[in-house]
């Protein structure tokens, strides 16, 4: 039997201190029964610097490799671009046992990016917190941030029970829910959930972005009508996004596609003047709203 | 000169007491100085019967004539569609001299529905706060709803200036800032700035119902990552907004159109992998956000 009163992870290291791996790094502090040790890693000399400064961790390294080593439990918080590059120059460093896991939105990529590059007995257990703001970098970071919220797991078959069992107890005491499912499965949900509602964002932004400069301002002064929602979304880390799209190619495009047919119907409606086809659609969408109260997810 | 202690208007009628109605009536109680009384039209029962157990009139009229009958000022606040039925029923009631505003989203639809069944010596000042929220009724509304944001007036050419300055103060005394705009250009901004957003988010937020029965589930389970955002939009009054989208059908379908041209380019860039288009536009968009949020308006 575990001592109750040893850490979960004796060391712990995060690579990538934005939003994502500097809240946790803020739960590690807060709960001293998470990780005996926290390790930093970013390549950028600022963020470290900043990361020590903030008292976040023990010690901070831009080389991941220096990083990770000795740590029990390795965390990617970076973008998911930056994965196999990144897989590939911890693989040789990680110690015999270690767990790995990430925070990225697409979770094929994360098993197609990460897994090759590490070792026999090390387990990857993929995660995926779904929560976030608009903020990025280390100063943005709180620990209340997955207090309520759901965290998937998408471990490939066979990964072993107790590396799932350990990062899920980690994400349920920073207060997470913790669900496991298929990655293909997760990138599916998620290009709806959050994908499409990114890229819509962006794009409405950026269709305000080109106006005429006199119409441009008026659309900042008046944005509070609808428009200023889009802009929160819109004002998310341009690099995570960029990486988001790009690997989750298929269920993004198949998604615009569908939307693209509906908001062509819904234009239709409006040219044609069809006051009942407007209405029906306007009602059901205020039920799906009362779902996500009644799941507290609002 | 005016008694100081005489209130702006002796009797203001509001008719529909919905989220901006009762938001009004809300403030006229709280600040005794801008109406001597405050009477309600609703052509509901249950919303009169409501509206008084709230306090928020002096008395509660289903017949909008008997509403109006002696009021200083008539606040329109029903949907668009109800505007000419509505003026045609009030239009022989109405006090000479007396004032005739609204708060509807489309002005030039406003001018139209309204303006022609208006007596000579009545005053039309055509208004639309951009304040608002999710919810619908009479126990939605707040007296704080107007604080800080604007409320833009549209009032045709050679409308009465003290008509004018008369309404302007009313909105200044409830928190909001004043701006005097052509009805057209107010219909083309509001259209890039609420409409298509809310259009969008009702689009999304339906390509989401659509989905099979267990994919809709995690939906709404998962819907922190950036869906929920759509779905307060989408809970919006459905009657309200079908008015809208009905009544600024040009300008709606001409900013839809620019929207989709920007999203197949965007749609474009995802399957051909072409990040720095996808980075570019998601860098730009950010400044926009700090714009908003500059201009005191996030």
């Amino acid at each position: 039997m575990a001592d109750p009163a040893a850490p979960l992870f004796p060391r712990i290291a995060i690579i990538g201190l934005g939003l994502i791996g500097s809240s946790l790094a803020r739960c590690f502090k807060e709960q001293a029964g998470l990780a005996g040790e926290v390790v930093a890693g970013d390549r950028s000399e600022a963020v470290c610097a900043r990361v020590l400064e903030l008292g976040l961790a023990a010690r901070a390294e831009t080389d991941p490799a220096r990083a990770v080593a000795g740590a029990d439990l390795v965390i990617l918080a970076v973008p998911i671009g930056a994965y196999a590059g990144l897989a590939e120059a911890i693989g040789p460093h990680l110690k015999p046992g270690a767990i790995v896991t990430d925070v990225g939105s697409v979770k094929q990529a994360a098993v197609r990016d990460v897994a090759p590059h590490l070792p026999e007995g090390v387990h990857f257990v993929p995660g995926h917190p779904i929560a976030g703001t608009e903020h990025s970098g280390p100063d943005a970071g709180f620990a209340s941030l997955f207090k309520g919220r759901w965290c998937i797991l998408t471990p490939p078959p066979g990964t072993d029970a107790g590396a799932v069992e350990a990062v899920s107890e980690l994400w349920r005491r920073v207060g997470s829910m913790v669900e496991v499912m298929e990655p293909g499965h997760h990138d599916r949900v998620l290009a709806i959930t959050s994908h499409l509602p990114h890229l819509i964002a962006y794009t409405i932004v950026g269709t305000a972005t080109d106006l005429e400069e006199h119409l441009k301002a008026e659309v900042i002064r008046f944005s509070a009508s609808g428009f200023r929602d889009f802009t929160r979304i819109a004002a998310s880390d341009p690099v995570m996004w960029r990486d988001i799209f790009l690997n989750n190619r298929e269920a993004v495009l198949e998604i615009i596609q569908r939307f693209t047919e509906d908001l062509t119907a819904l234009q239709r409606a409006i040219r044609w003047g069809e006051a009942d086809t407007l209405e029906d659609l306007f009602t059901r969408t205020r039920a799906i709203r009362r779902g996500i109260i009644d799941a507290k997810q609002a």
